[in-house]
């Protein structure tokens, strides 16, 4: 549909999300749009991923009550009454400590690749990019990185 | 193997996909093999990602018994008799309505990245390129990006 | 900071990795900083991923607990009590055979990209490359495709 040669463009950039609770997801795809516009880029890929091991980046549905069933869903699955031992804590201090964040997180996954399409995020308008916080309040970064012409 | 530069090519392509039933996962291999040669892309990278909130694009064993095991891994994991909220609306009216369909959705994720080698897609003849449908049937939007020389 | 094209640089590579018991997690971030020193790529995009079903490329905590802890997670959410079909077996011969495998691999996902800035990965120091075995012990390849500048 398309093939151009023109310039490439290799964009980074970087943004801080805080997050005011232990657990929240937080849509992110506002900072990501201007990500996308300071990079120039009006056909290729980009990358948005979190540079940390306690929070994830997904696309998911925009709602809040959508977000509401993330943070239930992730504490069903990921149990807390599980003794996921991480330093040699039992549940009740793990939980307290990090150890489920950590798994909570690398099952959702750290990042999101986007397609990027005549200058604009090539998502419909009901997907959201969220960083789902598991170990907050934290400041927390996103490293977007942007390759295309 | 290693290029330089000589042309880079951005292509951007998408196809629909039709599912039959509420939950199915559909092979789409063929047609992300169709969009590289459109794109005319020898070495790159691919993003195949659905544009749809309750549906997910995966890469799995292509023997038709795993893709009933998905579908029976996603109901058990995301249990339909959790109390997972969305509009308000209790379980049974959540499956009849489509919470649980955003949670498998954003847990499988909504696109994978797949490498271009010599004109290929940089995969093993083992990994199917799977749409899961979580909501149908529904008429469903693959969007296939590639970027490369 | 914002670079225009010199020189697209398009790189493949590969390496093997030997998993020594039925689920390991496996770090592999040497060998995939390896493979960006080969590319000589200093800003752009990786893909990371593996070439079979039965294992997965994720980014976690590097610390040795929460390697166990995954494969202690992973078991309990595929739960090997569940009768995922594969080839007609019952659970006691699927767990011998590799339905679960299939499953844990398609829910972590085949592969990871990082964004490369400076001719190193964009991570944190925190954030492992985790090759997670669920069908070992096995030789297990992984595909390494880089493209920038």
């Amino acid at each position: 549909m398309q093939a151009e040669l023109v310039r490439l463009l290799v964009h980074r950039g970087s943004f801080t999300v805080t997050s005011e609770t232990r657990r929240q997801a937080v849509d992110i795809r506002p900072q990501v749009e201007e990500a996308v516009l300071a990079a120039g880029v009006r056909n290729g890929l980009l990358l948005a991923n979190c540079l940390h091991t306690t929070c994830a980046v997904i696309i998911a549905d925009s709602a809040g009550e959508s977000i509401g069933s993330i943070v239930r869903l992730m504490r069903s699955v990921i149990d807390e009454n599980q003794a996921y031992r991480h330093n040699d804590l039992r549940w009740s201090d793990c939980e307290r400590g990090n150890a489920t964040a950590h798994l909570r997180a690398s099952l959702l996954g750290h990042g999101v690749m986007i397609g990027i399409a005549d200058g604009a995020l090539a998502l419909e308008a009901a997907q959201s990019i969220l960083l789902t916080e598991w170990d907050g309040p934290r400041s927390r970064t996103v490293d977007v990185q942007v390759l295309g012409v």
